[in-house]
């Protein structure tokens, strides 16, 4: 890659970035506005993103007029409110003046409702009627997202024809692969690619070489479209109305960004963060995010803490198995948490329904069954060499297989229950599975000592 | 998306596994094969991918011949070698036949060596050799992926002429954006796309028109190079070797894919799976595949359990210990866990480096402190209510604060020393910071309740 300003050794994002302190430290400003010339908004937005707050403002100074309305939509939410504060009304209006309605909305979306009227006061009617009806759509719809920068054609016109006016019009640009053919009510009757235009006899009829059209709808989820797009290997959909009419479309890029989007949810969900909290997220909103789920997790530590705490005469007499109680929790955990992971990934690729989850958990079932005989071996043989009393490595080794096979019988049945109700498994499933684990593998490995143990 | 052969009401992956299994389960065999005929390679290796192993033979038999080769190139590998097992080396040659060299190495891969070399040998000379050259890369390099359909031309002709040229050749798809201009020796002088070819004067030469190519090398990472093309918000890039010789593109499909499969490859392994385990891989595969990583945690549990045995007289004397250790274990991991995923997407977006580790430092320290003081509040009132005993809630308060701490100095030292030393910190930072909650957790609250309590 070698069109931008970087010396030619600097070739990947982590690269730049150090190269960009570099020069940041030794305030070399002007060469910093010199490289952010040549970057485009994803890599922008990327770099701000990978400085503290505190320096954000000086550097957004260097970023191109032409492309903050794009880079202040490209950053996450933490991020782009962190800049937002300290810019006018004025200079909002001027940047989001060139930018589509979606990016628009985006930006408008992350201000105080007072500013937000505002800008939208500024603009003209048609302007402003555009941003609305982006605004009305759901949070997460196709219509957020869609691009409204189509070519619409009309069917019985000839190639040759619509060459001519697409070299007249001068609207086509490079994120462009096919043409929208439309009848009088704006309707969607079809599509034709680019490359057919060049392809086919210049004296065919658009009729004649356009396809069905592979269509999203506007308000469906944004990122169940681009599953279905992904899942057809399209690099395309066009976005129509539930009455067929020609909305947008949604293009290779968006599908990227929205699977990128769902990808990351499910990571940072999965360790109990919010999706939007980004590296330099102020402390304050970090604690705050973080608080619900550290207090969940104490709820249900507590809840473990009461089980052992059913089995205080047991703990007395042999102090052993305080020692060793936590290897039965740890070892249930992580086999929990692999099956969890396993079953999670399944839904959200929409890979497990019907008849397959009984097989899934037949399958997990098994492994847990297996792999808690061989762990309950070795456990209990290594407890056995270190405290020398066969009953505590029988109790220890009954403890594990129970609680593998509970772990595992969880791991399938814990995501698939909360997607049923409607929750998201990635969000709450590895707090409840650790909760299970928890409690069955205190109960068991104290319960059982009680029974064979306790005099 | 309407045309493919399913009931209208059905559009979802989901909704489209539900009625193959129905239709399975009924034995309508017919209707399955019809329903096969209009899915694309992508939906029929996910639909295989959601069957069990053994229906999956029999699906297979329904998988369009045309289709064959890309279907089992497109699988994970443990589904790719079920199914292979039963496949014929003649069929294998005739599956393989009208693949591209990428996707033939990917199914020779999933071979035993003998079967590989027997398919190998009965491909003509200059297939032979094609294929061997993509064998030649390493396994996660672009040359392993990258397509090698490119349409080269040369500069020195007028735009119309490569119209016309085109139109004959007939040898342009839809998955073409771009021309690759050359020289004599085939090396990449520039880039004309589709839609200039349209745009422009048919009269102009294509030296004027084309652009300067944005190139990965052949040898690099296809992640790595991936992540290139995305930071640029390209949705395309030529592939060229050191020379820069022209060697083929990597396309807007092929980044998608390697974007799925990197973050795939994240989540796995956070868990402690192999990438390439499937929902229903063989009981022994997974069984194997997960046994390393039991294996480390126990070590790290009984390092856990030996750091307790330290302090049996204590817990021996004031079994609330033994009650409440889990809690200041459980916090700590918790808070740790949020820490470390923040750091790891952090790194694998290549946002952390140089002078922001200190500031990401400083800040989690920051937030470990105050979660830390808000939570040894929170633990010691409830400690208190519970054992009305105020030593015990003054040594849980420390010791939640001393491990909340921990967790997020950890959380951010942990994955930057992994990946220092070339380890990568999805894979093993889970369990190395689990280990260090834990051993603080124990350390410090038994530690100080012999400082503290015990007589």
């Amino acid at each position: 890659m070698s069109n931008d300003f970087f010396p030619e050794q600097i070739s990947t994002t982590e690269e730049k970035l150090l190269f960009i302190q570099e020069l940041v430290k030794e305030q070399k400003d002007q060469e910093v506005c010199t490289l952010f010339g040549g970057l485009s908004e994803n890599e922008l937005a990327h770099i701000l993103e990978s400085f503290p707050q505190e320096d954000r403002k000086q550097l957004w100074t260097c970023v191109p007029e032409t492309l903050r309305g794009e880079v202040l939509a490209t950053l996450k939410e933490d991020a782009r409110q962190g800049l937002l504060i300290g810019i006018e009304v004025e200079e909002l209006t001027e940047i989001t003046k060139d930018l589509d309605a979606q990016d628009t909305a985006e930006i408008l979306h992350s201000l105080n409702a007072e500013v937000e009227a505002s800008v939208i006061e500024s603009m003209d009617d048609s302007r402003r009627e555009e941003v609305q009806n982006v605004l009305a759509y759901e949070e997460d719809a196709v219509g957020r997202y869609m691009h409204t920068d189509t070519i619409s054609i009309r069917e019985n016109v000839k190639l040759e024809v619509v060459q001519r006016y697409l070299r007249m019009k001068n609207e086509i640009h490079k994120g462009i692969q096919v043409l929208m053919v439309v009848d009088a009510d704006n309707r969607l009757l079809g599509t034709l690619h680019i490359v057919d235009l060049i392809k086919c006899d210049p004296e065919s009829l658009v009729s004649e070489t356009m396809e069905v059209p592979e269509t999203v709808l506007d308000s469906m989820s944004a990122i169940e479209a681009a599953k279905q797009i992904r899942a057809k290997n399209l690099s395309f959909a066009a976005v129509v109305t539930e009455c067929g009419t020609l909305m947008g479309q949604l293009t290779a890029d968006d599908v990227l960004e929205l699977t990128l989007e769902e990808s990351g949810q499910t990571v940072m969900n999965m360790a109990g963060l919010d999706e939007e909290e980004d590296l330099f997220s102020p402390i304050k909103a970090s604690v705050n995010g973080r608080t619900i789920w550290l207090g969940i997790n104490l709820a249900t530590a507590f809840l473990a803490a009461a089980v052992i705490g059913q089995f205080e005469d047991v703990i007395a007499q042999v102090v052993a198995l305080a020692v060793l109680m936590p290897v039965v929790a740890s070892m249930g955990g992580i086999a929990g948490s692999q099956t969890l992971t396993l079953t999670i990934r399944g839904l959200s690729m929409g890979k497990i329904g019907g008849s397959n989850r009984r097989v899934l958990f037949n399958k997990e079932f098994w492994i847990g069954i297996i792999n808690g005989l061989i762990w309950a071996v070795v456990v209990a043989l290594i407890s056995y060499l270190w405290f020398e009393d066969s009953m505590i490595s029988v109790v220890i080794g009954l403890a594990i297989l129970i609680n593998m096979v509970a772990a595992a019988v969880s791991g399938v049945v814990v995501p698939l229950v909360l997607k049923k109700f409607g929750q998201d498994p990635a969000l709450s499933g590895a707090v409840i599975l650790t909760t299970v684990t928890d409690v069955v593998g205190f109960l068991s490995f104290l319960g059982l000592a009680t029974l064979l143990i306790l005099k």
